[in-house]
Protein backbone atom coordinates (compact mmCIF):
# COMPACT_ATOMS: atom_id res chain seq x y z
CA UNK A 1 0.00 0.00 0.00
CA UNK A 2 1.61 3.28 -1.18
CA UNK A 3 3.31 5.22 2.10
CA UNK A 4 0.54 8.14 1.80
CA UNK A 5 -2.31 6.00 1.77
CA UNK A 6 -1.27 4.10 4.52
CA UNK A 7 0.02 7.46 6.76
CA UNK A 8 -4.06 8.49 5.79
CA UNK A 9 -5.36 5.54 7.19
CA UNK A 10 -3.44 5.69 10.34
CA UNK A 11 -4.21 9.30 10.27
CA UNK A 12 -7.99 8.53 10.80
CA UNK A 13 -7.36 5.10 13.38
CA UNK A 14 -5.73 7.54 15.39
CA UNK A 15 -8.64 10.46 15.12
CA UNK A 16 -11.11 7.38 15.94
CA UNK A 17 -8.86 6.42 18.77
CA UNK A 18 -9.00 9.84 20.33
CA UNK A 19 -12.71 10.14 19.61
CA UNK A 20 -13.53 6.86 21.45
CA UNK A 21 -11.39 8.28 24.19
CA UNK A 22 -12.96 11.26 24.54
CA UNK A 23 -16.65 9.74 24.61
CA UNK A 24 -15.95 7.14 27.13
CA UNK A 25 -13.97 9.74 29.41
CA UNK A 26 -17.39 12.09 29.34
CA UNK A 27 -18.98 8.57 29.90
CA UNK A 28 -17.43 7.94 32.96
CA UNK A 29 -16.79 11.36 34.48
CA UNK A 30 -21.01 11.11 34.32
CA UNK A 31 -20.94 7.86 35.94
CA UNK A 32 -18.57 9.08 38.46
CA UNK A 33 -20.50 12.39 39.66
CA UNK A 34 -23.99 9.97 39.02
CA UNK A 35 -22.88 7.62 41.92
CA UNK A 36 -21.80 10.77 44.00
CA UNK A 37 -25.32 12.19 43.49
CA UNK A 38 -26.46 8.36 44.36
CA UNK A 39 -29.04 8.50 41.48
CA UNK A 40 -29.24 5.00 39.56
CA UNK A 41 -29.19 5.11 35.81
CA UNK A 42 -32.89 4.84 35.70
CA UNK A 43 -33.19 7.99 37.72
CA UNK A 44 -30.98 10.56 35.90
CA UNK A 45 -32.83 9.16 32.65
CA UNK A 46 -36.39 10.03 34.19
CA UNK A 47 -34.51 13.62 35.48
CA UNK A 48 -33.66 13.94 32.03
CA UNK A 49 -36.58 13.27 30.43
CA UNK A 50 -34.40 10.67 28.23
CA UNK A 51 -34.42 6.73 28.13
CA UNK A 52 -32.63 4.89 30.76
CA UNK A 53 -30.78 3.35 27.18
CA UNK A 54 -29.04 7.20 26.86
CA UNK A 55 -27.61 7.11 30.11
CA UNK A 56 -26.56 4.05 29.74
CA UNK A 57 -24.61 4.40 25.88
CA UNK A 58 -23.65 7.95 27.56
CA UNK A 59 -21.43 6.05 30.52
CA UNK A 60 -20.65 3.35 27.77
CA UNK A 61 -18.78 5.97 25.82
CA UNK A 62 -20.92 5.56 23.08
CA UNK A 63 -22.61 8.88 22.62
CA UNK A 64 -21.04 12.18 21.31
CA UNK A 65 -23.40 15.22 23.94
CA UNK A 66 -23.97 18.48 22.84
CA UNK A 67 -22.99 20.93 25.53
CA UNK A 68 -26.58 21.76 26.11
CA UNK A 69 -27.12 18.13 26.86
CA UNK A 70 -23.78 18.02 29.30
CA UNK A 71 -24.84 21.47 30.49
CA UNK A 72 -28.96 19.57 31.31
CA UNK A 73 -26.58 16.80 32.98
CA UNK A 74 -24.49 19.01 35.39
CA UNK A 75 -27.62 20.71 36.44
CA UNK A 76 -29.29 17.22 37.73
CA UNK A 77 -26.33 15.74 38.85
CA UNK A 78 -25.81 18.83 41.21
CA UNK A 79 -22.11 19.64 39.20
CA UNK A 80 -20.21 22.26 37.19
CA UNK A 81 -20.01 21.39 33.14
CA UNK A 82 -16.51 21.24 33.39
CA UNK A 83 -16.44 18.57 36.09
CA UNK A 84 -18.04 16.40 33.32
CA UNK A 85 -15.26 17.16 30.73
CA UNK A 86 -12.46 16.83 33.89
CA UNK A 87 -9.37 15.15 31.99
CA UNK A 88 -10.05 15.81 28.66
CA UNK B 1 -54.83 32.39 30.29
CA UNK B 2 -55.30 29.49 32.78
CA UNK B 3 -52.11 29.06 35.49
CA UNK B 4 -51.10 25.58 34.34
CA UNK B 5 -50.57 26.86 30.63
CA UNK B 6 -49.49 29.85 31.73
CA UNK B 7 -46.70 28.41 34.42
CA UNK B 8 -45.54 25.89 31.31
CA UNK B 9 -45.09 28.49 28.90
CA UNK B 10 -43.01 30.47 31.69
CA UNK B 11 -40.96 27.52 32.22
CA UNK B 12 -40.35 26.85 28.32
CA UNK B 13 -39.01 30.26 27.93
CA UNK B 14 -36.39 30.11 31.10
CA UNK B 15 -35.15 27.35 29.92
CA UNK B 16 -34.68 28.49 26.39
CA UNK B 17 -33.57 32.01 28.09
CA UNK B 18 -30.70 29.67 29.82
CA UNK B 19 -30.05 27.32 26.81
CA UNK B 20 -29.21 30.68 25.32
CA UNK B 21 -27.13 31.70 27.90
CA UNK B 22 -25.15 28.45 27.73
CA UNK B 23 -24.42 28.77 24.20
CA UNK B 24 -23.14 32.25 24.23
CA UNK B 25 -20.81 30.92 27.45
CA UNK B 26 -19.40 28.39 25.07
CA UNK B 27 -19.23 31.00 22.32
CA UNK B 28 -17.13 33.65 24.55
CA UNK B 29 -14.78 30.88 26.06
CA UNK B 30 -14.03 30.09 22.16
CA UNK B 31 -13.26 33.59 21.21
CA UNK B 32 -11.52 34.49 23.87
CA UNK B 33 -9.06 31.47 23.56
CA UNK B 34 -9.28 32.07 19.87
CA UNK B 35 -7.71 35.58 20.48
CA UNK B 36 -5.66 34.36 23.12
CA UNK B 37 -3.82 31.94 20.89
CA UNK B 38 -3.77 34.86 18.05
CA UNK B 39 -5.84 33.36 15.54
CA UNK B 40 -8.18 34.41 13.13
CA UNK B 41 -11.73 33.13 12.50
CA UNK B 42 -10.86 32.69 8.96
CA UNK B 43 -7.30 30.79 10.69
CA UNK B 44 -9.01 28.50 13.19
CA UNK B 45 -12.16 27.59 10.91
CA UNK B 46 -9.35 26.54 8.32
CA UNK B 47 -7.84 24.57 11.00
CA UNK B 48 -11.13 22.77 12.30
CA UNK B 49 -11.90 22.02 8.80
CA UNK B 50 -15.16 23.55 8.61
CA UNK B 51 -16.15 26.86 7.24
CA UNK B 52 -15.57 29.93 8.56
CA UNK B 53 -19.36 31.36 9.01
CA UNK B 54 -19.18 27.76 11.42
CA UNK B 55 -16.70 29.78 14.07
CA UNK B 56 -19.02 33.08 13.67
CA UNK B 57 -21.94 31.68 14.41
CA UNK B 58 -20.34 29.17 17.17
CA UNK B 59 -18.60 32.85 18.77
CA UNK B 60 -22.15 34.43 18.72
CA UNK B 61 -24.06 31.54 20.91
CA UNK B 62 -25.64 30.26 17.48
CA UNK B 63 -24.27 26.80 17.76
CA UNK B 64 -24.86 23.54 20.15
CA UNK B 65 -21.10 22.30 19.41
CA UNK B 66 -20.76 18.30 20.30
CA UNK B 67 -18.27 17.42 22.90
CA UNK B 68 -16.04 15.97 19.96
CA UNK B 69 -15.86 19.54 18.10
CA UNK B 70 -15.34 20.91 21.76
CA UNK B 71 -12.16 18.73 22.04
CA UNK B 72 -11.30 19.38 18.42
CA UNK B 73 -11.30 22.92 19.27
CA UNK B 74 -9.11 22.76 22.58
CA UNK B 75 -6.83 20.69 20.27
CA UNK B 76 -6.47 23.13 17.93
CA UNK B 77 -6.64 26.23 20.66
CA UNK B 78 -3.99 24.32 22.62
CA UNK B 79 -6.37 24.93 25.30
CA UNK B 80 -8.26 22.19 28.24
CA UNK B 81 -12.17 21.01 27.34
CA UNK B 82 -12.87 22.82 30.60
CA UNK B 83 -11.43 25.83 29.10
CA UNK B 84 -13.98 26.36 26.66
CA UNK B 85 -17.01 25.31 29.27
CA UNK B 86 -15.54 27.66 32.08
CA UNK B 87 -18.64 29.49 33.62
CA UNK B 88 -21.04 27.14 33.16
Amino acid sequence: MCTLVRRIKVHHMRASAMADDVRLGVGLNVRRCRLAAGLTQASLAERMGVDRSYVSGLERGHRNPTVLTLWHLAEVLNVRVRDLVDGL
